[in-house]
């Protein structure tokens, strides 16, 4: 198995990305051809010595920024290393590609050259969320801002059958996240995507009904469903939320000599626990929708997150959960011709 | 001054409610007035002695429950507690209405019985969210589900006089929620109401431009608008974040000795910061929108929380917020007859 890593992709490439392949090639299991610009990558592969035999590198002669408006910057820059891996996987150089780049980019790049499984109209993000026992599974977590009911559905389909293969949850419970659990209660996107969700509610599909955003991240269901541009915020607020509550944990630490000392005491608890929400210890979040295993890894990512999303798309690869999910799709409606 | 309180209207209601308004009568410089069922509220106002002069109580025969659907509970339940409250404030009997209950029938009775105000098309409840400073406002909390981009506008003019008059803030910083910063980013609506409201920008709006989830609570901005859906989201992701890192912490400390010596010291810092963040310290949310001062106090409300909604109550009619809003609106474009 060979994977197309993008060496430019994230806030801290291609340092912390040369560094994630580099410390996982050894136990990893497959090629990792990492693509960058050759001046900044080369050095880096040479720098502690030898390179593993499994890391190879491909050049690119371009940057696709973080914050690029996406659609102007796939156009103007053919020769990025995003546009490079991509193409790899078009070509079958790579049964899968990694980037922590602009995911705006990453997702058009790779629809355009990959295209979508029959029945999936949007390819959608996968982000996991903390729950108190196993993460659950989020869709979408920002490709799509304003959806359609049976994108919904699309994406509930989709995430069902990548929690079952690469999470190993058997059954997955689906939720749809909304305001309430009331009929009455929701938005028209949520009731009508839930009338829809009923009716292919059955084997192939454990549709549990809604699900508010405290149970998300109580842990009631394995695999919520909502718009990116809601997704998105869940992810923020969440982060937001965190950093909040370890600020005023701090705050009120510097108050009192007493809590300096607990504080110390409880450094391990405050560090496992903190390592249990750690966007970097769940690896990537699959791209799906597209007939190929691509990865997106944290903007923010260091090493240890890119060797993560590197096992995620081995993990996703060996699955053959792209194939289950073009199964499960040709259950779906026939996407309507929009074009 | 007098206000009505729903004495039915909570989870914890009426026992809490009741416990609520005598504790807080003797500061509180206005009349309360509850308004419930008799056979329930009566006892509680007479079981520690003497019910104090400024609590009064007004009969009412039905109950409107926090999971019914409002629209069917208010057309049969003419008599039901919360509807005889909101008459009150109609017939200029009280000036300011609280209830603890059902959300949606509090909307939908209160826009009924008090109208709108001219320029608002869509009343928005407010509430607040902690940060590290003092409290933002966010707003649209849950209210209307469905907004168009108009509506954004007026909840962010609303919102900023609130701010301004009832919490002290001088020139709000109003942030439009969305999952990005850049122009290209975000849903329809959110791009639209961001050119609508850089329009507005001015003396009158201090318009910060977009804000994300985690910024805001950061307390980068005094005001976050959103849509109803969104916002709900927003707070319930809030609570299951904070629960879920406290659940963390007690199963980690559970594992060590050393953590729980830790914790114990810790016990008055994780109160401080408990506190810091908990719903009842910020008392109700003001229904912005309507011709009349209506407090929403959180469905879980206790008599600390009630006391809470009651101050705010007082302070926003003491203000006269809704003269002000009144003018503000005026400023906007005038509302579609869309009936």
């Amino acid at each position: 198995m060979r994977i197309a890593l993008d060496a430019m992709g994230g806030d801290r490439a291609p340092e912390e990305v040369v560094r994630g392949a580099l410390a996982a090639a050894p136990d990893l299991g497959a090629e990792i051809c990492l693509v960058g610009l050759s001046e900044r990558v080369e050095p880096l592969l040479r720098e502690n010595g030898r390179c593993p035999d499994n890391v190879s590198f491909r050049a690119a002669t371009e940057v696709i920024g973080m914050t690029e408006n996406p659609v102007s910057a796939i156009r103007r820059k053919r020769d990025a290393s995003l546009a490079v891996a991509i193409q790899m996987a078009r070509d079958g150089e790579v049964e899968a590609v990694v980037s922590a780049g602009n995911t705006g980019a990453l997702m058009a790049l790779s629809k355009m050259r990959l295209g979508t499984i029959p029945g999936v109209e949007r390819p959608a993000i996968t982000a996991p969320i903390p729950t108190l026992a196993k993460p659950a599974l989020l869709l979408d977590a920002g490709a799509n801002s304003d959806c359609k009911p049976e994108h919904l559905v699309q994406f509930a389909v989709m995430a069902s059958q990548y929690a079952a293969d690469v999470m190993g949850v058997q059954r997955p419970r689906v939720g749809l996240l909304n305001i309430g659990s009331e009929d009455f209660k929701g938005n028209e996107l949520t009731k009508e995507a839930a009338v829809a969700l009923r009716e292919l509610e059955g084997p192939g599909l454990n549709f549990v009904g809604f699900v508010e955003g405290d149970q998300a991240f109580a842990g009631e269901v394995d695999v919520v469903v909502c718009d990116g541009f809601v997704g998105n915020v869940v992810l923020k607020v969440a982060e937001g939320v965190g950093d909040l509550i370890m600020g005023l944990l701090r705050q009120e630490i510097a108050r009192s000599v007493r809590g300096q000392v607990g504080a110390v005491l409880m450094r391990p608890i405050f560090q496992a626990a903190k390592g249990r929400v750690d966007y970097r210890e769940y690896g990537g979040a699959l791209l799906l929708g597209l007939n190929g295993v691509c990865v997106k890894s944290h903007g923010r990512s260091d090493a240890m997150a890119i060797g993560n999303a590197l096992t995620v798309a081995k993990r996703s690869v060996e699955s053959s959960v792209i194939e289950h999910i073009r199964e499960s799709c040709a259950r779906l409606a026939p996407v309507p011709d929009r074009a």
